[in-house]
């Protein structure tokens, strides 16, 4: 792209196939009106509604302007607030963009640009802020309408699952929300700067989340790359995205991002802070890299890692690890820390960060900059000693309003992940955990987003409350567009059968309408519950391609004679016929024949 | 293809890149030599030996002739045994290839087929009951070679892992495994009508395995696709192959497939019984059974699935599930039952069953006709009452020395899989546990490799000895030669990482080879030394192709300034440096300010 060319956008929209958009609207507030994704179904069934991250882009009705970006669905409910005051914001400078006094970027600016950010007028504006003075805002009403995923009641029966100690509700309430965000047990990330954003929480007393990371490398891709990354990214649900990009056009590339976002974009500043001298860790400093939080605050960036808790006195105890620092940022700021031996300066700041984000409500995800980046490394002492340090600092942002959640490893063999979330809970007071996989096994490049949903589904399980995806070229090269989906779906499906394996009351809702819909032979219905239509479409059409295939009460697997579900509805249609045709004696001949484990009357239904 | 054509077979022969074959000869036996592959290493790392499944296809001085079959590697040990006899074989009937009398197959006889099989002369001739006497056959010796991967002694130091109860040597003697087998805890599949198969076992203190499904349907694909298929999925780590065929040319396929097969066969013999009858259910009878057992047992079968646990009793108690009978051969017996209102002729002849099984040591996986088929359905009654019912079988059969496992489900969330697992051992006797999956969620169909995987590692961690894969077709179509690999890579990850989480001394080797090449920016390593090298190849080529990146100290993904082990490695040797220029005393300062946690006095290494 020519540098002031415009960029030319394509991202995909409109429905999903099968599904529409509807509206709930609460109860409480009549200027909520949650988005969810209404699966219409056949044979007479009802809807299915479920959660849905994609904001405008599935909506038929909507038109998709990516150079005006999305309509500012919280601007309403943060202007009456009114705690947060416009101003004149931070002028744009050459080496946010990577370039030197003069150069201009090749990516033009976001075109509806007004640089009038928002921020705190008086004390914090985070929702944790509210949540501690008991008030209850929009955004929590809207996250609990959402986790509800359409159920309009409490779930009752028993609960069927095993939860290790998580509080999760048979029904989610407003206060519900705000008292777990006042704990600090859950997080919205919700910059003020972002009002764009659909709101959505993380916490693991609520449905388990997803996080894709998108972002260019300076080897390859493009702004409009990027944007159709998130767009695309968020159609097969993630819940957060994070852009790591690096190189050239950051802040240009993030101004488009966050402008056309309806998910929280989180964002890894140090990358940023390091373009601005030049690639050389040695010249960073505080006061570049807290002119980047601004810079970044002020564009709407919902959440930042830090990397604080790589501290000096921890970087020897990765001196005999198999593959060292694994975490980027992690090893930019051992290089700065070992060079004028000194703290981390991040550390020693960390109070100043927390003042920042309270302003401008930026969540603070504590980076784990020395996780493991290997089997053999895994749980090990440089791990754990940052673990601790990120507990001392998710304490002092709690107590600064700022709200808080804690990354984890990485590689872990399945027997060592449990012991993670165990101590991520003791260490961090509950801070939710959000992790990058883990990865179960080293040994299966290509195929990196399966060993690490493994690892995924069962911390989720355990407790963990957002995963980070991970695509199938993980440790071989920059995700593309394919991939980018693989990683999301893969993820999905880990996280939900989290919520299936904790007992989450909703959850088991949509993989009951499939098998109903396996059992009945409604191929496209069963195509639309899934979580991705499309190549379950195309993967049953390989074989059998007709339009009557779509009823067939079979399919290619087996053929028409070997179609297990056909024959046992043949038996019990069967079964019914004689029933009827007052074959009841025999019916309690069967009975009799079965002994004690004939404990249904009703066999022949 | 036309009747009588030559079929054309186009199979994947030559080595896996960066790898070639090794031969480790038996110490006590000179005429076992157990092939292994080798992968070797750059930068004078040793080559690293691994497990191989993949028979002669991929031994590069091998010439393979589809029409010849392999060679018969244990011919000469089951005629040095003297306990078998060869005798007229049964003739094929038309009936055999699902055809009519009269009928000729479209599917050319195996050409190099002698019609002389063995059986035993006496008693059974099965490894059990070598075992159970206290013999150590050459199969047991080659075995224990084959699951020391290489290693040449015992490891040594603590185990890490988390085995729950299993019993994992040190180092496998052939004396581990005859008593393992000896005590029904592992099965090696072995008819001696099929001499041409490499000996391996299952058994959960052994190596976990994988099983791939191949076979027609009525609906799609031919002999030479079969085969094909069969040599594909042992390339990529499938330790035994099941061929489900159904429709016509069963007989004359399965003739071709074991022919070229080093790996075990198993079958469900209910789906050719039932082309013998024209696919009508009530018309199955034990003599039709019988005679396909036998026909089977001749060419070579190694192991059957043997739906014998489907009692009547037992199927009133799916009467109100979500998905009935998911079963092909569960729901074919159920009818049959239920037409009659009489046991299943398999239990009720299960004693002749084992009789035949014994006469050519074919092995017995006693079908979870029950299983469940979704989420709803999991650890029901009807499951369990059946599992108990193949405990019952799994004792009569070991009585009459047949090598015997159990074959589970099927569709599990993960909080309700450790307990199938304890079940099973308790229930059987701690005979070898043989899972389908389990998926943990239902709403994944184009995905379900993955749902699957996930239970399928956890539930190998728990003890699981071989896990049948799932292909991402499933619930869809038939899988393709590509849905075969994805496949068989994706439980041969699962198998791995459920090794490692039980702390299997050999497993860990192979991912520390790979942190160590990852860490060495030893790219040609990583993809070498990975379970499918051509996709991680392809994949790192797709952005950086050049030769020159195969050595290059960073990746696309986060591109030259970014990558966090290149980093790492300026800063070892940084430190290095430093430390050299006699800067002790700066070392010393590291480790006053450190405090406690500075445990290591290399942090400079």
């Amino acid at each position: 792209m020519s540098p002031k060319d415009s960029p030319q956008f394509f991202v995909t929209s409109g429905p999903i196939p099968g599904s529409g958009k509807t509206f709930i609207q609460s109860m409480e507030n009549p200027d909520v009106k949650v988005a969810m994704r209404e699966i219409k179904l056949e044979g007479g069934e009802d809807p299915l509604v479920v959660y849905d991250c994609s904001g405008p882009y599935t909506d038929g009705g909507t038109k998709i302007n990516i150079e005006a970006g999305l309509k500012p669905l919280r601007r309403a409910w943060i202007d009456a607030r009114g705690d947060s005051e416009s101003y004149d914001g931070r002028i744009v400078k050459p080496e946010d963009n990577g370039l030197k006094p003069g150069e201009e970027s090749s990516v033009t600016p976001f075109p509806a640009k007004t640089n009038r950010p928002l921020r705190a007028k008086d004390g914090p504006v985070s929702q944790l802020a509210y949540a501690k003075r008991g008030i209850i805002t929009a955004e929590m009403q809207y996250v609990a309408i959402r986790e509800n995923e359409g159920r309009k009641t409490a779930a009752t029966g028993p609960r069927d699952g095993e939860d290790f100690g998580a509080s999760i509700p048979d029904y989610v309430t407003p206060e519900f929300v705000r008292s777990e965000i006042a704990r600090g047990r859950a997080v919205m990330p919700t910059n003020i700067n972002h009002p764009e954003s659909e709101p959505m929480i993380i916490g693991r007393n609520f449905l388990t989340k997803i996080n894709a990371n998108i972002g260019n490398s300076a080897i390859t891709s493009s702004v409009a790359e990027e944007v159709d990354k998130m767009v695309w990214s968020i159609r097969w649900g993630a819940d957060t995205v994070m852009d790591l990009s690096t190189g050239t056009d950051i802040h240009n590339i993030r101004e488009w991002i966050i402008r056309n976002s309806p998910v929280p974009i989180g964002t890894v500043p140090i990358y940023q802070a390091l373009e601005k001298v030049n690639g050389v860790a040695e010249d960073l400093s505080w006061e570049v890299f807290k002119d980047t939080l601004i810079e970044q605050a002020e564009q709407g960036v919902d959440y930042w890692t830090i990397h604080a808790g790589v501290r000096l006195a921890h970087i020897p105890l990765t001196a005999n690890r198999t593959t060292g620092i694994v975490s980027r940022g992690g090893s930019i700021l051992a290089k700065w820390c070992l060079t004028y031996h000194k703290e981390n300066f991040l550390y020693d700041h960390f109070a100043e960060i927390c003042d920042i984000c309270a302003q401008y409500d930026v969540a603070l995800s504590l980076g784990d900059g020395l996780r493991p980046g290997s089997i053999a490394d895994a749980n090990d002492e440089a791990q754990f000693a940052e673990l601790d340090t990120l507990g001392e600092l998710q304490k002092i942002a709690f107590s600064k309003d700022v709200q808080t959640f804690i990354e984890g490893p990485g590689h872990v063999p399945m027997h060592k992940i449990k012991v993670n979330m165990e101590r991520q809970l003791e260490a961090c007071g509950e801070a939710p955990f959000y992790t990058l996989g883990p990865l179960v096994t080293d040994i299966a490049p290509g195929y990196d987003h399966i060993t690490s949903a493994i690892g995924a589904a069962m911390i989720g399980w355990y407790g963990c409350a957002m995963l980070c995806y991970v695509t199938p070229k993980e440790h071989l090269g920059l995700p593309g567009r394919d991939d980018v989906k693989v990683g999301v779906v893969t993820y999905k499906l880990a996280a939900h059968a989290a919520d299936l394996a904790k007992g989450h009351p909703g959850a088991i809702i949509r993989d009951n309408a499939m098998s109903k819909a396996r059992f009945d032979f409604r191929w496209r219905d069963q195509f639309h519950i899934g979580l991705d239509p499309d190549t379950a479409l195309k993967y049953h059409d390989e074989t059998l391609p007709a339009e009557g295939a779509k009823k067939a009460h079979f399919c290619s697997m087996c053929g028409p004679k070997f179609c297990s579900m056909k024959i046992s509805q043949d038996i019990r249609k069967d079964a019914k016929d004689k029933a009827m045709a007052g074959m009841e004696e025999m019916s309690e001949k069967f009975r009799e024949s079965g002994g004690e484990i004939y404990t249904k009357t009703d066999a022949a239904e």
